[in-house]
């Protein structure tokens, strides 16, 4: 971790007042905090702009595992990328859906291929890449 | 406008430096100013959330113009709320196609129905609904 | 404008009950339209993501023009850039408050820097570019 | 799982080219799951919209696991709403770098303010809510 820098920030009485409702209702205790989650939210997402980005990212799919071969197939696809795909949660959500979650890792580009191929396959009722971060120099 | 806080916040150098760095290149020459668009960015989120916020929006349409009868629906439809909408820019892309901004004010609730309908009209290429302020306390 | 293909897809009835709903409240009275627009609002996506993309976009800003010398500094940056600018609406919201937009095309890449520049400058509270296209082949 | 429906679309054969183009980057061999994917995302970002509705989401944190009682208050803070967290996967992402995907469900509104109390925990250097669904009716 760096050192700290303690810096003057210049806002309007009003918006500022408004801002520390925001982050109370979000359950910040320390203004400082939500001025570095903001930082670190823009920081995250300029990251993924460049495909050659190390980054990290979750896939959460949620799916029918009675829908033949499905579960195969998403195995499949898992174990031919293992090599970025760290780990993986299941969640069965009632008798017949399941809910997974994927921790990927890698370059930017690489890591949407393999989010695509596998919100893609059929019978995958709802997929999302969820941009996250290496966590490094954050 | 209200008088202005100086308040202190505290992040860590590494982190600073890369915001300095993402800033610079958004044009931004103060970082007061750039911390005070992160909040209002929040802030004007926040409001749409309220469908009985009072906000102000803009809504980018695409068109063909050459579509039989689109102008004249989206005209009228316009003239029905025109209450709710401010100005309309119009703008000749090239031979067929059109764009069409409008500023539109109201609760947020109405200004969404609004923008439902003239985005979802026939003929109608791409339209969004921008989501931004009346101004007022941010 | 191209002909038309008629093309078959397959829908858990379940499924499309719900989206008929959903695009009704929309005020989509055509399915075939609504189903063109989630794929034009793809496409647009997409070609925003290559910087070298003609696009069409807008930049929505809000301020005071009472702060001293912005209104010269937005109109200085505009005429800067006037190949890529090709007309601006301007809107007096109230006492204090003006909304401008701007018809922005070119370049993505160009057309981001130039949102980014308009967008940065200290004394505008709020603005967004918005994605849209050129409407061609759309 | 529902019967099938077999619907009629009509798109202009340039646009559907464009489409098949797209999904087929995406990795879709099939054009009816691409729509219903459309589809799907569409009703979960609706359902997400009512504080009272069902939902399942995704909590991603990135953290250090350095920073004093970060741990200690992450798994209280879970303990005390373990009702809406299914499960939660740590994945050790270098010396000092966790990330944290929980498995949240319950009522819109309540998810959301778990998921805010998570993100914004001091020594959360990044923090995500996916908005996903129980499958059911998807």
């Amino acid at each position: 971790m760096s050192e700290l820098s303690r810096i003057g920030v210049a806002i309007d009485s009003d918006l500022l007042e408004k801002f520390d409702r925001l982050i109370a209702s979000r359950g910040y205790t320390n203004r400082s905090e939500a001025f570095r989650d903001l930082i670190r939210e823009e920081l995250v997402q300029k990251t993924w702009e460049r495909p050659d980005s190390n980054v990290v990212g979750t896939v959460t799919l949620v799916y029918d595992h009675h829908v033949r071969l499905l579960n195969e197939k998403l195995t499949d696809l898992q174990h031919s990328h293992f090599h970025h795909i760290l780990s993986t949660l299941h969640v069965h959500l009632d008798h017949d859906n399941c809910l997974e979650v994927l921790v990927v890792k890698g370059k930017a580009g690489v890591v949407k291929k393999i989010a695509d191929a596998l919100i893609s396959t059929k019978g995958v009722k709802h997929g999302r890449l969820t941009l996250t971060s290496t966590g490094a120099g954050l």
